[in-house]
């Protein structure tokens, strides 16, 4: 068995995650297979565990989609710290989460450009990168992006590590223009790894 | 400008990293252009950010190329958190560093197998999986792996968080028979997370 992407004529299958009250899967659970933006009001204190049984979501800090980001994709996250990652301020918060339109991952592509506005110099991006640097972009920091077709998670460090930031051809166009718009919790524009969402 | 990885013909550049005692690239710093297995030795108390230069590099938290892993690539490492990742356990110690054998990313590799010893369901990876479920895995474990050709970095959890393994076809003739030889730190066959390391 290759682990290979499904053909691109299969159909979509729903999206489909379960989210519970205490840590491993533990406590209270509901699952979900539209967006929840506030899980406050469905009943649940917080989240601490989750498990996404298809496709592709993004959480956040705060209700209302607030706050810090975190990609969910297939699996289990038995804790706060499984599906958070390296963060720069540390807060066990959950409060609600949707689902990610992603374009297959072979035509996703988006920009990249040294200043705000979507000025200075750019570069396309169409791939996976660990790392900007390494594959020839030339400083820590990106100034503005525009996504033209799919969902990209856009890192703070190299190796997908710190911050996380979603960005959707679906979502204001596709345009970032400044680090303020990338997130309500975004406080720098250094940005060192992307990489593609898929299904 | 496009971002694509240099051609095959192109001479790889030395690995080179350079580290320093204080977080944000401050207070004594040394580089290095190869493996260092006691920080300590080389006159630093400990490593509180780095910056990479070229090349891939696995740093330890422990001397002599033990206890937790980390990749690093090409970029800057500003503190702790941003080169670690999620833990299950938290220590800021970096003690030892070695660059990392990588083949073409194109030629990576590897198999990963349902049981110990090779044995039980396989599959064979030779691209990055986010999510190894949704790429077609069965389980949020793995119970060998073989490294054919190149490295990769092997996650805990989705989207590349928590542990990581570096696997080498350089080391161990690529085999890792049981969890117990993915690491001195490893404490569970979780890995739902892959991905080839490339220069």
């Amino acid at each position: 068995m290759a682990l290979t992407n499904p053909p691109l004529s299969l159909p979509i299958a729903p999206s489909i995650v379960t989210v519970f009250e205490q840590e491993h899967f533990q406590g209270k659970c509901l699952e979900f297979t539209s967006e929840c933006c506030n899980i406050y009001e469905c009943g649940m204190d917080n989240i601490r565990s989750i498990r996404v049984e298809s496709g592709a979501w993004v959480g956040f800090e705060h209700h209302d989609f607030q706050g810090q980001q975190f990609i969910l994709e297939r699996g289990e996250y038995p804790n706060w710290e499984s599906y958070t990652g390296a963060l720069s301020y540390h807060t066990e918060r959950f409060m609600s989460f949707r689902p990610i339109y992603c374009a297959s991952h072979h035509s996703s592509r988006m920009m990249i450009f040294e200043r705000e506005n979507f000025m200075g110099r750019c570069s396309e991006l169409c791939d996976d990168y660990p790392s900007l640097q390494a594959m020839g972009w030339f400083m820590p920091e990106v100034g503005s992006m525009h996504v033209q077709c799919g969902a990209f998670v856009c890192y703070e460090y190299p190796g997908y590590r710190g911050q996380q930031y979603i960005m959707e051809c679906e979502r204001h166009s596709g345009d970032y223009q400044h680090w303020k718009n990338w997130g309500s919790h975004c406080q720098t524009p250094k940005i060192q790894s992307i990489r593609r969402i898929r299904h």
